[in-house]
């Protein structure tokens, strides 16, 4: 039975990350879609080349030029005739204003039946970047709000209103020409405003508020700065569509497609998860063990990104952590699993992607003197999870759209 | 709209602690139920009083006689020609032995046609016993099993050996005459070898485990009590059916069945909750924004018993934590409530049974100053919850079967 769930496990984990791959997920996103007039590709952010390529290998020569902006070394060969740009990352510098510019320059004199492709990725905000002004004002401003403990809502507000690109002006400036935009989403509940700074979505901050914010902080600004302040963002952008993919969602459909595949009734509880990491294991092993009596194949899973207590010295991750502590509630629950895993195929400083336990997981443990309490305080569950084979190892996967954990009743 | 979502909350609470009353309880098991020969009754816990004169309310004379057992101030008066008596409680006395012989000689003499009714709550293990061996040596062994570090499984092996009415015994002294156990359970699961150390129920120890935890712990035995080591508890009682009624599932299932009155779709996530208390919050409110899309009306339940974690010396209790603390994952998610209740009545050390939180709540706190966060890190949920009318207050409910939490959408 264990060897059943353990393969179950096994292969739940394996399409659900296939799914939020950006080829595959760009792949999606495309599929079925038609183009009237030229279509010309922009690409932002540190998924930018596989988008960008997954896009190429979908609509060929159909897509008449590109512009990819990526971070340092993450161009990886020749795309078509696209031009392939790197540029710094988290700080902006001068390479990425100059891929920017060469990104507006080419959706500049586009029609109304042209299409923008615009594929955008986490990382976007640094990369794909237009200050309003010099550079080192920008700096400044920053420096300040970070300074006055600005939240990140505080700290968007005022820096989308000194951007030519970011609050929505990117697909302002592609107009009249459709964007289609399709984004990676890394963050939890995919805030589209606020994954790359929304070059292409509407902002729904003022220029009310982002003055609330320089007179609550008492910020510095030249007049320049203040005059952008003024300048409203677009409210509405009706020649855009986006369309969200790859994130913590589609991870979370994807292994619930996986499970429906094994024969698992699922159930999404939710792809919000925030949680502490062995609070959510401990809370999955009651769920199971109350539909532990019902004679049917279930699955619940929860996607999202747990925090992990740091109180011992141990090596570990919160996906790892996550499963452990489900261990003890599941012991002796027969067909039982739980497991967790990151997206990336990297939880916590390990090789591991995340952990895997059963309901011999315990007593396996227990059998060699390890006691799950004991190492969960330790911060260790990737040795526990070691001793007993309970490490789900995929190596790195080259997406990241957060984690998800599945807890299996098989019957 | 978070008027009608708190009326809905206070309407749920109240069905669901009515629900499991002992007396509603009692009632509920006994309904339709038809005895063919004499009837007697033995009633034992801290509940004895109620499920007796609830059982006396529904069947009258036709009880012939009967004999309750409960803790020192817990009769309240005569229930007809019933014999109530009063023992020692967590420790028991002279007189919960002697209560308990006045039990054994009701049920001797009976036929095979006859039933003993036998109603059980917690408290019963000390309420309800018998000694094989003098008390003095009793309590000389529990002090070893507790010196030791021997867990509560490991103390049951042994204790119920010891017993002439725990494991299962009492039944056997019944026979040939019919059991009809009508159990409360205070414990999650209703493990019914653990509630009062089951006295009407076949026990799974065996007594080599007993001698293997002798052996283990290098407890220090006469000759006697060595003799009860091999003398076998009962493993099948024929003679005894079991209801289970007033537990923690049914203060879920009747929460339930209030939301569904109320026109929400109910979703039992677990009845085994045992995490910390606001990371449950936490996980709760995560459910609801996954789910916030939907155009329906759900709830979600969860019962059990959370921990909380103490960091610091503000007033407050699990069921308030974990409402509080789903407070900043629903603001802003409009029809969105979460709230939980202690069945008692009495969360933590406060005259408050929970906490309810809405949409609205976040807000409302962060207006007059007050940061979750902090509050959760005090431990002082109470007084934030009052800040924004949250407290749950029903007063002591007489009864004490665990907790539920509820997480709802109205759309």
């Amino acid at each position: 039975m264990n060897n059943i769930l353990r393969k179950d496990a096994d292969f739940i984990v394996k399409q659900a990350i296939k799914a939020v791959q950006p080829d595959a997920a760009v792949q999606r996103a495309l599929k079925g879609k038609e183009f009237a007039g030229r279509v010309v590709l922009v690409a932002a952010g540190k998924a930018a080349w596989q988008m960008a390529k997954a896009a190429y290998n979908c609509l060929g020569t159909r897509i008449e030029k590109g512009v990819v902006v990526t971070k340092y070394n993450h161009v990886m060969g020749p795309i078509g005739n696209f031009t392939c740009l790197e540029g710094g990352h988290p700080v902006p510098d001068e390479n990425s204003f100059l891929a920017t510019q060469a990104a507006i320059d080419l959706v500049s004199g586009l029609q109304p039946q042209d299409t923008v492709l615009f594929l955008l990725s986490g990382g976007g905000s640094a990369l794909f970047e237009k200050p309003l002004i010099p550079g080192e004002e920008l700096q400044h401003i920053t420096n300040q709000l970070l300074a006055c403990g600005a939240d990140i809502v505080e700290m968007n507000t005022v820096r989308k209103r000194l951007s030519a690109v970011k609050g929505g002006r990117f697909a302002q400036l592609c107009a009249p020409a459709q964007v289609f935009s399709i984004v990676l989403s890394d963050i939890l509940g995919d805030p589209l405003d606020m994954i790359a700074s929304g070059p292409a979505y509407p902002d729904t901050s003022t220029g009310a508020q982002a003055w609330d914010i320089v007179k609550k902080y008492g910020l510095v600004l030249s007049l320049r700065a203040q005059a952008c302040l003024d300048d409203e963002t677009p409210k509405s952008l009706p020649n855009t569509t986006t369309q969200v993919t790859g994130s913590v969602r589609q991870l979370c459909s994807a292994a619930a497609s996986a499970c429906e595949t094994l024969g698992y009734e699922p159930i999404i509880l939710t792809d919000r998860l925030a949680c502490q990491a062995k609070e959510a294991g401990s809370m999955l092993a009651s769920i199971l063990k109350t539909h532990g009596q019902e004679n049917k194949k279930i699955a619940f899973l929860a996607g999202g990104e747990t925090v992990v207590q740091l109180t011992g010295k141990g090596l570990g991750g919160r996906n790892q952590e996550l499963a452990l502590a489900a261990a003890p509630g599941i012991a002796e629950l027969a067909g039982a699993a739980v497991f967790s895993v990151g997206s990336d195929g990297t939880d916590g400083p390990t090789d591991a992607a995340g952990g895997y336990v059963d309901s011999t997981t315990q007593s396996t443990l227990q059998a060699k003197g390890i006691n799950v309490h004991e190492v969960l305080n330790q911060n260790d569950a990737y040795h526990a999870l070691q001793a007993c084979d309970g490490l789900i190892i995929t190596g790195p996967t080259g997406t990241n759209v957060n984690d998800v954990a599945v807890a299996l009743l098989h019957r």
